[in-house]
């Protein structure tokens, strides 16, 4: 949040402006943010109802007339966020910037192109807003501890995920050989497709191997999806082991030199020694 | 349990009943819990084989016979309960009364209400009883770690689950967008339900791609639903270390009484006090 | 193993005959623990086969014939082990024992009953011998290992077992009074059924919900299903983490009182004493 | 890699094709290293879109020529590798050379046998040589540590999976029993399919029980293999944190040249001298 980049004296409008979108620890801020994260529900679920047919047949006009009221709300936040900040360009690009551009455009796009409507669910990636909100709360704590382990392990689940695409698209292959256009693997990428589904243990049954071959070949497939599982889970588990544990006591006692003290620890658990 | 609520001295028969009905640890007490039980069990039981249509037509009328029996006993059972504590509403208002009260309500509304009588598997809640019969045991004990541990990890599960359902929201309207109508995306509700089940790794089967990019899409839908599972795992595991670990020493210091000490601590990290 | 229960000098031959066929460290006698396995694998690989229509009508009289030239093998083996220990029906009631006569039993019920040739698949029951034969590695330190890890976590395990059943229950329940028979959701224990299908993430499609507000509670299931694997999976891992350390160093440091060290250490690792 | 065995000064030829081929730690290396790669990538596409009927018929020619091309390029490669190392034959058994010798075989056999042409999709395994690109980062040693928890919980993973197939024996032939032939249980081989489509929670749904019996038999193997994922997860989960605490402090002993120090350790263990 560019909190450092507004000088409060030459343009205070501008500051309060700032305080009040972007801030969420004053009152008028939390119930802007309150008020816009309504906005952003509101309008998801007008999108979801306007796919369904009856509804959009009974109540389409209302439902249009919601979408265009949002539409405009958004689009003027949208121009006050690009104000209020002293780098609109720095905004327009940052993730939550482009994410405000792209939950009002689609509704304009519709007046040209049709079909383009149902892209407005974009604007449940705005919901992500609601971790702002509880900023004064752990949350976010909490979500930058879980973005830390999972960076940890990101190459770890690299190389993991490598030796599973191998596996996958090689057992792909083979069932298309073994099973064959008649049986529903009519190409080696939908045969991939039947791999990727049976190994993450989905298993939709749309594709199912049909020869006995097949099915032993499907079998080993399962077993290695079902077991193979266990690599990631040990991987993230021990990186979050070592980020959450990473907030204890580093202290050393001056007798012993033993570490590994608890953080309410006023003496050396070995050796009596004040801490 | 409101144990110290009672004053024995004053209406000792109101502490007998007390002790009976709502203590697990002496033999009458005992008893009474688990005549409880085996008739919710019962009456569970009755319940699942009364919506089987063949044992319905053939023993329909025992059924109803031994419905309205324990459903009368454990009105009885409820009055009683009111009856031993001294402070009535409190209990009315706690889980287990108003569990207690919803597994006796649906029968007597049967009387008006057609269909409301499968509604008496809520009895199946009162099974939740069992484990006050076993408090004498650990599972008691355990209960409560395992409570500790998710409480503990619950705010890292609800910043992980947040993200899911955005995840879901999202890849449901991308195929909609897709798929389209024509292939059973029928609406962005339906497709969320399909991205739920895909993601789980359930897959029915009942809704699956048809069209190339829709089965793309679907494949990083199920690696993300996959390899995501190893998070609350994670979570979990490390909350539980935590829990069960911190229960582990007992010891307490003989000079300031602290206790929590780890488990080759020699002196106390308190006050230097050797152990 | 009842090793101590032979008097060697009095009936040598029993001892030499228990050493053949119970023990497996002399070469004859793991030469005998690898005919038996050969021949359960063998018998095993026959009844899978025999169950195969087209194999059974081009081969079914050889099928048979091995079938009774094992059978009478393992009698006399099994009569064989009654003879070389000293209390035969200790053995007799021991789980391999009665493992050991359920092998035999259905070829000579066959005789009587038709189908329960079937039921020799209980053999591959005795394939677990396998880890006898590997006794002298470390396979039966680390099944002792699995072992113990799962006792220590039974009793959590169990509380999680009963609040998922009475979840399972609850879900049933609701399914059948929200979709109805017309879904196939036909009467409480089958939607228990469905129920269980949904948590465990199998999914088969064979009874799915069409209702939106059935599919809104089968979503609810399956998130409940998705994430509380993560329940037993920390409780095991906590479990194993602890079981698979039970086996490091105790030592404490006669200086400092420090224990935690490696199994290789000779001095302690805070203070440099000598331990 | 046979970087010992090239002596320099005799064949500088043979060592520079040698730098060229098999190091990626020069310009020039990385460079022919990544050449390799769009190559075999380009090629496995290849192989996937001409599975692909409609592709196929609209550009079997031009894939035609570009699977030849890149043959002989592998080809080129592959005798290249043999003439650059000292040692022809080791190479050539080794796992890279079978596979770059699998690489090419299917395009030659394809003028003689038809249908092999799908066997190309080995070429993804060589895919694998991705890892010796990015060998100067640490994705090698991450790895390298995936592989020793693997291989440090091996054992117990054996014995996990002995178990599993037994159960997974011993339901399917149950199964068979319980449901017969009339429900698509043909066969106990069959049968044992379903089991482990159940057991790793796949589910396709092709077979599934339709008898109460059969339904309660599979609800138990359906909860046993929900529940049972924990215990691989559990033992890798510990394996890893192991193998990667391993790693961590790679301190040596000033005195004796002693490594594996713990994280908190100011004394040699071996000899006591201070780190």
């Amino acid at each position: 949040m560019p909190d450092h980049e507004h000088g409060g004296a030459a343009q205070p409008w501008r500051a309060r402006m700032h305080e009040l979108i972007f801030e969420a620890d004053t009152p008028s801020g939390r119930i802007f943010d309150l008020a816009i994260l309504v906005a952003i529900g509101l309008s998801v679920l007008a999108v979801c109802l306007e796919s369904v047919r009856s509804v959009r047949e009974a109540y389409g006009a209302e439902l249009r007339v919601l979408e265009w009221g949002l539409t405009i709300a958004f689009t003027v936040e949208y121009v006050a966020r690009l104000i209020a900040v002293k780098r609109p360009w720095m905004y327009a690009r940052s993730f939550y910037g482009v994410v405000d551009l792209l939950a009002i455009l689609p509704t304009y796009l519709s007046l040209f192109v049709v079909g383009t409507q149902s892209l407005l669910v974009v604007r449940a990636l705005r919901l992500l807003r609601i971790f702002r909100i509880l900023k004064l709360t752990h949350y976010v704590g909490e979500a930058r501890m879980l973005k830390a382990a999972l960076a940890a392990s990101s190459r770890k689940i690299t190389v993991f995920l490598g030796a599973v695409l191998t596996c996958v698209l090689i057992a792909g292959a083979l069932m298309y050989l073994i099973e064959g256009e008649e049986h529903g693997f009519t190409s080696i990428p939908r045969s991939i497709y039947w791999a990727i589904v049976t190994m993450t243990t989905v298993g939709y049954g749309d594709i199912a191997p049909q020869t006995v071959v097949g099915q032993f070949v499907a079998s080993v497939v399962m077993i290695l999806g079902y077991g193979v599982i266990a690599v990631p889970t040990g991987i993230v588990t021990v990186a979050m082991n070592d980020a959450f544990k990473k907030s204890t006591n580093t202290q050393a006692c001056p007798a012993c030199g033993a570490s590994s003290h608890a953080d309410d620890a006023n003496y050396c658990k070995y050796c009596g020694e004040k801490l």
